[in-house]
């Protein structure tokens, strides 16, 4: 597993939105903002098994995690990768992790608690600016 | 070319840093933050045909930009689509347009000058949210 530059690894730790891109099964590639967390080795996100971003993982496990430092956005970490496991989460509880992570300390569970999945993304190459 | 929901044009003529996602010919999708005009059907980015960018759109011309709005980091339009046409810009002059854009007045030519293009994308699908 590639080591984070300890002088971006705020990047990872501060509950920045980053910009996941995935390719669809027409070969467009989808961006999207999203919530993550970063356990020190993989890059983990809340999901669903009924939306694209899951079937855009099932035909092709190719993604890439862009967070860009809002305070200069010059400032970037950029983590290339493939989907690494699908861990289920029928609680929702992981969705609500990162709600706190993110601020908002009182998320609820998901109404679509039971289709819920951890995407746990193995960073291979990472780039930083 | 698919419309522009005026709703979300703003998040175009606002001079806001997109994410341009691209394809590595390993398979690994990039990610970066990019300068962009919009000219009301196409978008433009200024580039060199030295970069990696240019040699992933050589190879796979799918390229996805997405725009999230600072002030509302849940709001954001993505366009997702194809590389349509390089155009050669030996003067650099595109990128001092876009400097101009994001309120660099006095952005000086580009000292790869003579590499530069204008890679010009067709966007296909237009999501906002």
């Amino acid at each position: 597993m590639p080591q984070i530059d300890p002088a971006f690894a705020d990047l990872l730790e501060r509950p920045i939105i980053g910009e996941l891109a995935t390719v669809r099964p027409d070969g467009l590639l989808q961006v999207n903002p999203m919530w993550f967390q970063y356990d020190g080795s993989h890059i983990r996100f809340s999901h669903t098994s009924t939306r694209a971003k899951f079937r855009n993982l099932q035909s092709n496990s190719a993604m890439t995690l862009l967070v860009v430092d809002p305070d200069n956005t010059q400032r970037y970490i950029e983590l290339r990768g493939r989907l690494s496991e699908i861990v289920e989460d029928p609680t929702g509880n992981f969705h609500q992790v990162l709600g706190r992570r993110y601020g908002e300390e009182d998320t609820p569970a998901p109404p679509d608690a039971a289709d819920r999945v951890i995407l746990v993304m193995a960073p291979e190459v990472i780039r930083t600016r």
